[in-house]
């Protein structure tokens, strides 16, 4: 599981990080998988944009702008926990399955609507107020490929 | 798959269309089905109640106040997709299956509970901050009806 | 079905109830669940907080924080409804299906994954704005225990 910085021009202009005259932050991230279907823990990385923001109670929504990946909350101790959950939606959505979309990766595109492309998440005193064993996951289910993720913090 | 704006009395009083003093928006749209299960794409209509609330940073909610209907986000280019997408579901939760609930659309609750009642969007320089590929797609799962879609623009 | 008030020291000082300087409320609220598997009506108990906010207009949200259990929206007359639910769930994610997790738990995992950990309702005239139908269910897959719900209300 491969995290990264990477530029990607074509969302700068619409994304670029900055704080708002309001209050609201919004910030993208980029996110690199490496296998076809794996899971990324984000959560670090999403509380720096919420501690940087400034924010002390609101809401954090993290979001996926893709149609093959998503994002989702799950265990952070056991990594077993997370093999279990994509061989699951490969025994609930099959890669191979008379599908017509002609790209092959239909599939993705049915994991990607399970699972959802956004989570919001209460911040408190500033932290993510996230249960114990809680983590934020991107969930690549058409990789490997270079990803996004927008954090919008809501003050 | 039609669209179209229909009166609904009974919504009228509680979500009638207007911009409230703390800058929020909510708004009431109308989607008729025309099948037992189909997707209607509302990007464009819920768009234009971004760009009509005057909010440039935020985020936009799309809410469906029924049971048996959902809200997703997912590709918007091939309608393949969506075929695939509707035929997965009816693999995962079959139409038959000895349900207990007696009005026999017991199938549509479960897969509205599966794909979920609500979207929540970035909104960045008054647009939704979409990915290029997606799209925000009503979810009809016992159609054919009249039905409704609650849109909350957050500054 | 049991729901009853619990202290829990623990999150105590992360979340205890007050409404913040710039309107947000955060408030927690106690489950008990009684059962592996059930549901339990959080609707007027979420309500409560979205009156005591002073909110009128905005949205609610509703986050578990924990990693074998979740949120959803369904229907609230039928209880046959929930029934149905929680047994295509069994079927699609079997308790027992080779699981790598060693605890025994991995099938609560992935049912919460597929639910999701929170909920967003718009707030109109200070009351959630759900559908006639509709009521907000805490979704136990390994219980019984007693559990959390944070409650944000954004003004």
């Amino acid at each position: 599981m491969e995290v990264e910085a990477i530029a990607r021009p074509d969302l700068d202009g619409l994304l670029r990080s900055r704080r708002m005259a309001d209050g609201i932050r919004i910030e993208r991230l980029a996110v690199r998988s490496g296998k076809r279907a794996e899971v990324v823990d984000v959560t670090d990385r999403v509380q720096r944009v919420v501690s940087q923001s400034g924010v002390k109670t609101g809401v954090c929504h993290v979001f996926v702008p893709h149609t093959t990946a998503g994002v989702f909350i799950n265990e952070n101790a056991d990594p077993a926990v997370m093999q279990d959950f994509l061989q699951s939606l490969d025994r609930l959505v099959p890669w191979e399955q008379g599908y017509q979309h002609a790209e092959g990766n239909a599939a993705a595109h049915v994991k990607a609507t399970l699972i959802g492309t956004s989570q919001t998440v209460p911040v408190h005193d500033g932290r993510l107020a996230l249960g114990r064993w809680q983590g934020i996951y991107f969930a690549e289910f058409d990789g490997p490929r270079d990803r996004q993720l927008t954090v919008t913090v809501l003050p």
